[in-house]
């Protein structure tokens, strides 16, 4: 067979998933991978040894087949218009790395990579839960909180490349402390991470002895400590949010990430938080992302089908 | 003469200012209006009274001429799709009013309209001091705080043409309650009838003695808790302006309104509160606007240069 396929990489720092997809498939909704890969990367690897890696997976998949083009999902700060990974927070050896230039070398096809929220929120607009949408603001809330733009039907980056970073935007000048430097940060109050360490530090117990899924859990049961973490945590993401609605405009705003799993409790939080915060006349539609971990994987598809010439 | 030439008018609610430009002279960074005409709105006028008053004084601005387009910069919510004036907070009888059709009738000619931020914003992108951005946020401090943007080099308004409200973002959720419901929203801390109002109060005097340029006076000259008011608006407005960095990475932020004239201490306090609250790897240029009071009269004429086809 010599049928035209799309891959479609996600590399996260732990793991990298591969998949492909038959061009001629895309215009169906399709609802599933031609072919699918999954590693996980040693401790001690670095970028080369990911690389050599995502090239095996690629051309495992693509025997007997055309690959038309590759999109990449990349858990990092990413140069879109120069195909260049700046760094990976996780694994040694990938500052300023020609990821683009590599895959193409190796492919002879053309290859387009961004970061994971960006490729998500691009996923989710073209096949999942914002497809229809003209404005699209998706928001992972997992370890950290990051978020990625759909604006006119197009991915949005902003001057650097920089745009979505509402887990930076700050709700709380009084709040806690945030790794970045400032207080009261989104990502510092409706993190898992974070929401379990003021659990922990709550409880008096080691902050390694809590989950962000275990302070739910416990909210849920009815415990109250966790119930005030988790709510502040939803508070805090939906002021964000509604900050954002303010400013933009979205269609709709969609969430993804371990946190979103939190249950009815938290979503009501923060829906509430962001319908007190938009203004009367500021509509946005909140919605669960549709694709959870496959988000990347099917915006890294998605990317291949922008048409970058126009703007 | 029959040279073809732009109309533009900027109905703020209290005056009405009409101006025409060659059509001609457009692309030669022009530095003045061939004709110019304002009026004062009586207190006791309606909607039906200013719209007459723009076809007369559109009419008389054309004589001589072709009018090839009209532009209209309104100080209240636009749908600018329909061209539809939605309510005046000022001037009864706006409600859901057709302006467009009604002086496309009077000039036929092809006519925008547009609420003042995104049209002030577009001014300065095409004329003024944010020429050369592909990304730019448009911020005017005044009365009031509101936003507009320019986004891939063209006006961004959002699902509901809401896009721009930086003033009502929240900063400080435990600061002063803001007409909107919301506590420390940026134009609750930072403009200049809220500031007078906080510094009026601090003193004990009645908040009609005192006006945001006199805040701005009693800083600069060492009044501590003029300092204290002024400084805590140049932090909302810097916090806010922050916020919206993180989220969208534009590449300017401009900044126009009466506040912008408190002087080099306001400046410093609103750079500082930005910079701590972007990103490091997020870097925007804060500037004055260049033309002031003329931008939504700037913009007036660069909203019927903007090719409506193309997104």
């Amino acid at each position: 067979m010599t049928d035209p396929i799309w891959l479609g990489f996600d590399f996260g720092g732990t793991k990298l998933t591969a998949v492909s997809l038959r061009v001629a498939d895309v215009a169906d909704a399709p609802s599933g991978w031609l072919g699918q890969r999954r590693t996980f990367s040693p401790p001690d690897g670095d970028a080369h040894f990911d690389i050599d890696n995502m090239i095996q997976m690629g051309s495992a998949l693509a025997t007997g087949y055309v690959v038309q083009g590759i999109g990449v999902s990349f858990g990092g700060p990413v140069d879109f218009d120069s195909g260049t990974v700046l760094l990976s927070h996780h694994v040694p050896g990938w500052e300023q790395m020609p990821l683009q230039q590599r895959l193409e070398d190796a492919f002879n096809a053309p290859v387009r990579i961004d970061n994971d929220a960006n490729v998500a929120a691009l996923g989710e607009w073209r096949f999942g839960a914002g497809r229809g949408c003209d404005h699209l603001l998706y928001v992972t809330v997992s370890t950290g909180v990051g978020g990625g733009w759909v604006l006119n039907k197009r991915p949005f980056r902003g001057h650097g490349g920089l745009a979505g970073e509402i887990g930076h935007t700050v709700v709380d000048p009084n709040g806690p402390p945030c790794l970045c430097g400032k207080r009261g940060c989104v990502e510092r109050l409706a993190s898992g991470p974070y929401m379990a360490q003021d659990l922990a530090r709550r409880m008096g117990i080691p902050a390694t002895a809590m989950s962000g899924k275990q302070v739910a859990d416990l909210a849920n049961g009815g415990h109250a400590d966790a119930i005030a973490v988790l709510d502040r945590g939803a508070w805090a993401l939906g002021v964000g949010l509604g900050n954002a609605a303010n400013l933009i405009n979205p269609e709709r705003i969609l969430l993804g990430g371990g946190v979103t799993k939190s249950g009815e409790r938290w979503w009501n939080g923060v829906q509430q938080a962001l319908a007190q915060t938009t203004l009367p006349e500021v509509t946005v539609d909140l919605l669960p992302a549709q694709f959870g971990d496959d988000a990347p994987l099917w915006g890294a598809i998605a990317l291949m089908l922008v048409d970058e010439t126009a703007v």
